[in-house]
């Protein structure tokens, strides 16, 4: 009798359910829906705080968090806040961040590759005269993000950079961000 | 003798110093340039942890944070995580509440609008099969964005109206995720 002493786990992801995950979305691709939602309430001036807990995905309602995550945002004096929390244009390199990193990790498991590091350092620079109107041929965002990524771990150069190159090509974030998204607004007054 | 007991302040926004801030815009170009950062830190799995701390802006390194922020992302278990932090697809969201918002707000200070309650509630849909690949003709990000605002103060619904639309048309978040960012990214492996 033959022992074999294998995990599914690596990059401390389970790649036995990835596959699984892989093969369900093909043969049921109404499983692939999935839905993000926050709720926001202004606390005051340029404070306000997010809540964040149920989504759906899979088929079904996600409840799997029993409590929900709240975060802040706000912006520094300069931005006439108080240095509450980090600003939404940081919220939005965070995503971007811990986007990229996750789709690292993702593919490298289904790529049996270890990794040992990834770290990032993201830039994001804008005009304030597009968002505060002093100048409307500026754009509001971003003009430009730059990343700095590092990973290491135990495959070649060649094979780290073609793992970087694939997470980029499947960053949800990324292509939110590269890509025009619709959104639609509704506002009740009163 | 006349004592005329003014305030600056209205919604906890110091509308003198937004007016000052406007004119140095005006006057001074220069001072529009800001540069939003995050290092980001794999820590395992689908988990990672943003640092936030320093800016460029209004012609300075602004050092008014004493301490970084830390921000952590992760997954649900359908998407290989623990839920130990929101995923980066809902902090794309957060970043464009807290951004709309805030917005709303300085818009509603400078048109002399007190305002008593800004909410929303955002939902950002796709398909899983982008991401991972399943089926290339899917893109990775949000499909759509519906935002629902629910804004209340001491003007006319025509008034409240008109600003949630100044606010969406100068949103930085707004514009970085309805308008394609360019996104420059280096990576150094071994």
């Amino acid at each position: 009798m033959t022992t074999t002493n294998t995990t599914t786990i690596r990059n401390g992801i389970d790649t036995a359910q990835v596959y699984g995950t892989l093969d369900a979305l093909r043969t049921q691709p109404e499983l692939a829906r999935f839905e993000f939602r926050a709720t926001n309430r202004w606390i005051g001036g340029t404070h306000s705080r997010s809540t964040i807990q149920g989504l759906w995905g899979a088929g079904q309602e996600d409840t799997s968090r029993d409590a929900p995550f709240e975060v802040d945002a706000s912006e520094p004096p300069v931005l006439f806040g108080d240095n509450e929390a980090p600003n939404p244009a940081e919220f939005v390199l965070h995503a971007l961040a811990g986007c990229l990193t996750l789709t690292i990790v993702n593919v490298a498991a289904a790529r049996s590759v270890t990794l040992t590091e990834v770290s990032s350092t993201l830039e994001g620079v804008l005009d304030a005269r597009g968002a505060t109107g002093v100048d409307e041929t500026r754009r509001n965002g971003f003009e430009a993000v730059r990343v700095s990524l590092s990973i290491k771990g135990d495959a070649s150069p060649a094979k780290l950079r073609e793992i970087v190159e694939r997470a980029k090509a499947r960053s949800v974030v990324y292509d939110i961000i590269a890509n025009p998204v619709a959104i639609e607004l509704q506002a009740e007054v009163g």
